[in-house]
């Protein structure tokens, strides 16, 4: 059965078409920079705010229309399978990412747990045959039952820590059998509330410790996805311990965890920590630690996750700018980790807001390419840098130099270099050029 | 001469006083916790916001009246030097810091520069003898020249990263000299206005030559400082690299410096971050890293590094409570880098607020010894951790569990420990009581 | 039967008690500047914060353990009725509020939902009678039904208009009923996502509409009570109309409403408008328009409403500070719109939130009581601008200056008044003495 | 004498021009939405950023390299009056705007400083002539000056107020002298440090007396430009009272001074204050007070006023899309109230950012002008609002309707009209196609 029987098949139109159900920039097949747009963009529906997510806001309950609430239980997880795979393939993503809760009820016990995941794993993969779909990633949800209120891997009770494992557990098992290219780690729960009743040490040693399973774990069962962490500075949490890229770094490294895990950065959690997205693209990228994305947009006014579709063409063109210059996502890809405005709670609404984020990162990728490819910041950096690839900065670079070598130039030197502008209002005109001026 | 005619000695005079010019609560030789209150303040007078300031802010001119103001030049800078020990005196003040354009002018060239430096280190030696007082850092101001527009360390200009190494070779030399306790990098500049002219990685790797250059050359010298490192995430510069204590210490890991520096943190830098103070001390303590503190405070409604004397009981208390739980700062100690507001423009309102943050610390002391001694906190955390004691949650914390046995664990745990109150109002209503109800 | 069998009424036992579940300022009977405590603070319960509320959060479910969560319906309703009047005894507190969803459940109609609403205001009234109980004020919830996702007055539905409207005359009839001394307008709706789909000034207009007809039916039914806007800039609509005391008194203004309506300020909602809770009632005293407080904060580090029981004592002290310097809220009260965290998830936590909150503002009270006794503030005020008493300054104040009289005098003036300190320092201090010192 | 002999003319060269020095978009010659281009934006020259400022910052010495520099006192401000005709003409720039202070030396007393002034403004008399370059406003600065830090209209020394007074009654006589369109009054120092040492209702009353004043006196000289308020709401001073268009209306109206002030309203306070710029100017629109525009934009992740140049695209659409709303600005323009960076030091920033600025609101101009020719947004608020253009909608807007009546209308509504999609994601798609499919 069809559960957006009102939309069909999203195709690419061109940018003058004015119909709304189409792609005007997103061209899954058309070439840039040497990959077809598909290949670049390995763009995922995220389960939870497609399927599960009802469009209920801390003041408000649910309004989203939606065809499988006809069910319950099981049969609504089923149904929500049907719907998934119908979405993906009207919206041309090729990608899905999910937690266990959104594909499976939790049931009375553990046990029933892992049953129902079972069941609706079987249907997944059976579709996945079927449609060619793939997993980006999957992950265990350890912040919503009332369970973890105190944190999973950085709780005080022994028992829910041991619940955590069992979740991560399945979780890779899961991924191993749906072929999963990721396994992400998010943690919206481990942190603190206040100091003052906190262990934290331990609680960061714990975390620690369960990556250290997990990874263990990964290798008995030959899981060989990427191991993500994704940051996020708080909420729901006052403070949450994976704060910013590099917060996370700075825990991989001290927990010999840092060949093991990369990051999975989204675009509203860099908002919320005080960064730009490409700030934390670009400190990732240097540490080759740049794994996924998920694609999403905060409110510059407000002060919580707002999870908007991406519809700013300079972070579009920012974002897709570090990930060239990184060569790609390699096992990673863009998730849509978006959610359709309350008020716009028709089914209609989860293509159009695909629909306006997807053409947006196509026309961001394509602005990137010829920035790119036309040199435009890297000629004007390779200039601005120039003095250490000569003389004094290259002995700095070549680990020549010391304080009192460096001391002796300074004060024999008549005629210092003088400083050049650094034009930062015509590279933002230029910028401006690229995006406007096709 | 004096320069702070109008304003005695000051003295303790107990709670009750109502004597503007006397502490209420900071009594240097009253025992806390086996130790006397100035052994552990190590309070220090910062030379800039106390003798160099005037009151400037973007929108409005000085307005600060010194007595020093009548001179000029070297001059001035000598005057400063007998003002600063005065303040230091009746301000009972043991420690000061400064950055080398607080004591000397750069006049024109190096040269000149290092020649003023040491024409005022001489005086400033022999006021420290004949006074007693110590340096408990000094620094090299590499953000106020225009020549450092671009960064320092993090320069695209290598004649104005030599620049920075003279300087901060006479700095290490006049710390030797001076016995400085710490010596400290503030990287203002050391960031980017916009990633589209920047090239971070040669930044990042240039700025961790410049340290490594130091440690050689304060090893070459046998200058025993700790080296600090100052984190604060912007202002002036859009963004920079030393963020908060997390991203600091990622630096020092990737570039095997982490043995050689420790953290001077700034309570005001910690808010800009979007952290409290309090977890910045932790963050830095549970790494070995909590070296000196930057004692101020910000104001949660503005933007911008407002450097207020520290005022607020809580946060003196929180930040005491971590300064004890380490042991002490060691070398470190508590450095007033605050300033008086633009309209507490008259002498005697440096004397005002620097009791008023000195007071607002003694009594933080005290309620944190008290707090420690009747093991408010610990006990209660101990409790509450408790599962990680014996058991499953034992054997996670000794490296038995796996995955595998943790979810075997898991689902056949019929009764699960129940989840207790974090009774965080409660915490917050005792720590109210240990401030409120003596 | 009991709600709260482990907890007894809360006493008062002076500062030192180390009981967790006793009064340590909170005196009702102490008479502090010519009234007893509770006249002054004239305390109520948030009847959906304590009865209503579970504890969930964005990312997680409820967590609250509730004796009355065992029913469901109206069973549930009347079993929160008994529990409310029990801790409203022994929480020590006179009043309450509530909006109408808070009470009963809206069944499937609004004819259900009336008459819901009229049983258990028998239970209310009936309760009210036995016990003492009053009801500081009543709302028509018009923000968590989906019919309200484009707002309530400012809905572009005009069917959804009219239920509202409807909600409103019930709220008034009931409010008459229970002697409501007050009714709130909480506009969580009213106003925007997006410009893009938004007509302001009809919204605008419509919402004014709105409170003439309520205003019109409250004096034809002759409910006494006074109506009160509460302001909030945001959350959960993007842009609220009803932003700050400023922005509620220019819509008044415009609307003729400002005879008619005062304001009902919350702590938390300042700090979201960028505001301290002191300017926000300094701006509603100086303008007649101290209503009502809703009593919380915020936390600094977090951009939404927290909603956490107010512990902070110079918050306490600078509100009650108003408060006294208003003579008193009149109608008003003194309202908890403040939840035990998710973590505090047990039935005592409720006690000891509500001890936690009480002590504070006892203790601002007492401390603000002090300082006005003392005019600590009002002689140092009026000797600032003392200049305004006499000679061109009382002009200015009389009336009788013009830009060409005090340009004469500027240009004639040899010996201008010299600005001095305003000493934020030294009265900070002073406050920290009376609040510290006792 | 040229002071940008390295940059000639700017030219239309066309969105393909890779000419750094030219537009690409701005025309002025070019009609769009009937009017030509320069018609619409009526483009001014802030004279402090260009003339005036040189790249200090709170700390940072200045860097900016300017010809006229090399004089000082009146030979620098004649200097001045030169470059800043020369940058007019070069950039196409028909208005300039001006605080006293920009263009003349304060001297040793009042006197000397209107003797200073009417120096300059017989020069800039003479240049207008010559050019047929116009005054968009002046304005006295009221802040920069030691006097002025406890406030100029708001502060406690009556003798400053005098000396404010003067300073604006000059003002308003160079105003009418010069043609002046509008008068402005930023109050950067109209506000306060703390509360507890500020009689706000006083100052509050105090301002609104010069205000009156002011619009008395330019009665009487027959000025007739339009008096203009800017807001800001912090920056210097931690409260300003202007703190946004709302809070100024609320002001206006309560001094009965709405029929003689409209709003200058700049971008980067308006985000400063936590709006959008677009919610300003609807504010303002709706109210009848859009006065004029101070174009710039801010830095979301910064906490101060960084007034770059505007280059958003989407701020520049919606920005004009207010403008051509409101029927263009009357007497007000759009001034540059922004400064180049620190690090764009050289003179030929000044025209790249220029350009830069001039060209993202000529291309918005273009897409709002289009919007609005396609009914874009109006036919989908028309279609959205429509049940208030019949039955009960109606009687609402028409005042026929009561809370009995619409209580009634709500209990008998057996069908209510179903909510629609707000259609957020779709429209600001669309508004993205518009920016960029052309």
């Amino acid at each position: 059965m069809a559960y957006f029987e009102t939309v069909g098949k999203i195709k690419y139109e061109g940018s003058r078409s004015t119909n709304p159900y189409a792609f005007k920039f997103y061209n899954p097949e058309e070439v840039v920079a040497g990959k077809t747009m598909e290949e670049h963009m390995r763009f995922s529906m995220a389960y939870w705010h497609t399927l599960t997510a009802g469009g209920s806001d801390p003041f408000g309950a649910e309004t989203a229309i939606r065809g499988w609430d006809k069910y319950s239980g099981m049969d609504k997880a089923k149904a929500r399978v049907e719907a998934a795979f119908e979405f993906m393939d009207k919206m041309a993503l090729p990608f899905y990412c999910f937690h266990d809760v959104d594909i499976a009820p939790e049931g009375s016990s553990l046990r029933e747990f892992y049953a129902n995941i079972d069941t609706i794993v079987d249907l997944l993969e059976a579709g996945m045959k079927t449609s060619g779909k793939k997993l980006l990633w999957n992950t265990a949800n350890m912040f919503t039952n009332p369970r973890y209120m105190h944190g999973a891997g950085s709780t005080c009770n022994a028992d829910v820590y041991a619940h955590a494992a069992a979740q991560i557990k399945k979780g890779l098992e899961v991924g191993k059998r749906l072929g999963a290219e990721n396994y992400v780690f998010w943690g919206g729960r481990e942190g603190y509330e206040t100091l003052l009743n906190t262990d934290m040490g331990l609680e960061l040693d714990n975390i620690a410790r369960l990556f250290h399973m997990a990874n263990d774990y990964a290798k008995e069962i030959g899981f060989e996805g990427q191991f993500l962490i994704e940051p996020k500075p708080k909420e729901p949490t006052k403070h949450q311990y994976d704060f910013d890229a590099a917060t996370c770094i700075s825990f991989l490294q001290k927990y010999e965890l840092d060949k093991v895990f990369k990051l999975n950065l989204e675009a509203n959690h860099a908002t919320l920590a005080g960064h730009t997205f490409e700030h934390e693209l670009r400190v990732a990228r240097l540490n080759g630690m740049l794994g996924s994305l998920d694609a999403n947009q905060g409110d510059p006014q407000l002060g919580w996750d707002t999870d908007e579709f991406p519809l700013n063409i300079y972070d579009a063109t920012l974002t897709l700018y570090e990930v060239l210059m990184n060569d790609g996502l390699g096992k990673g890809g863009i998730n849509f980790d978006a959610k359709v405005r309350r008020q716009s709670f028709e089914p209609e609404d989860l293509f159009l807001a695909h629909i306006a984020g997807m053409d947006t990162y196509a026309k961001g990728l394509k602005v990137a390419a010829k920035l790119i490819e036309d040199r435009v910041f890297e000629d004007f950096i390779a200039k601005r840098y120039s003095s250490f690839k000569e003389g004094i900065g290259a002995d700095v670079v070549a680990g020549k130099a010391t304080l009192a070598s460096l001391a002796e130039y300074a004060l024999n030197n008549e005629n210092p270099r003088k400083n050049e502008s650094g034009r930062q209002e015509m590279l933002k005109a230029v910028l401006n050029q690229y995006i406007l001026a096709e």
